[in-house]
């Protein structure tokens, strides 16, 4: 089981745009995290296909975050980029063999379909529970408090 | 984010063997899930790697649980067969780009990679909840009370 590598991507561009005091061009996003433009162009493009960011045009334009970053949860964030699909599918399984459940009889999920879609929704709650301001906070709580101050700083001038 | 298919199967298995009260060739195994037997031996050999199951020879020879099936998590399952790696791996993209963070000061994970180990921590905490009999349980009360003492009784006897 392995989610998408963009995932840590878009996280990371996320909380840069949320300190970010201008539009930030995609190619300033690359440079700052030292990844291939096209690489990360795609991942743009689906947070902003889910809504989550957005560009504006112009000389000075590069996307923005479209909402207040206590509002864009890190599940939103994932759900962009990995889809909303479980990683456990049900192929039922109990409707092959000598014994097959009837197809009538399986209008509910099995027990173990059941407890694996109980487990997908822990994970979802709990990056659901934690917003692009918290992990901004963090960085500044754990980094130091002038940290994104700077990011910004870098994302307009150019200086470190 | 995809869990191996082979998850599915074998937490079926370890409900019939939880119901077995002999051991059970691979073979009927595969035939009563009705699934190709060298697919079915690959998740198997697995379960057997991980300690979960093990298999007896000779004339009457075939796999058992090694433990009382309320001793055999769903994690336990899923993990014999998908790993133990979570799906988020952190690549240390602070470390990158202008304002690089120094690998001295890297010694703890960042804030996303917490979110996402707390997210996984969570998942892996609700399939520890849920046992094999648990899950057999569920089957005897939601198919019929029944239903695992015929899929004993067609391991030993073939009949349905």
């Amino acid at each position: 089981m392995k989610l998408s590598g963009g995932v840590e991507w878009a996280l990371h561009c996320c909380v840069v745009l949320s300190a970010a005091t201008e539009p930030t061009p995609a190619t300033k996003l690359a440079e700052f995290h030292d990844v291939s433009p096209s690489y990360l162009a795609k991942h743009l493009q689906s947070l902003s296909g889910a809504g989550l960011i957005h560009s504006t045009q112009g000389k000075s334009g590069g996307y923005l975050l479209t909402r207040p970053a206590a509002e864009i949860t890190v599940l939103q964030i994932v759900e962009a980029i990995d889809g909303t699909t479980p990683a456990f599918r049900c192929t039922e399984v109990r409707q092959r063999g000598p014994l097959a459940a009837a197809p009538e009889n399986c209008t509910v999920p099995c027990g173990i379909a059941r407890v694996m879609a109980d487990a997908d929704r822990a994970w979802r709650e709990s990056l659901n529970a934690v917003t692009v301001a918290d992990l901004a906070d963090d960085v500044n709580s754990t980094v130091g408090p002038t940290t994104l101050t700077r990011v910004d700083r870098w994302l307009r001038t150019g200086a470190p």
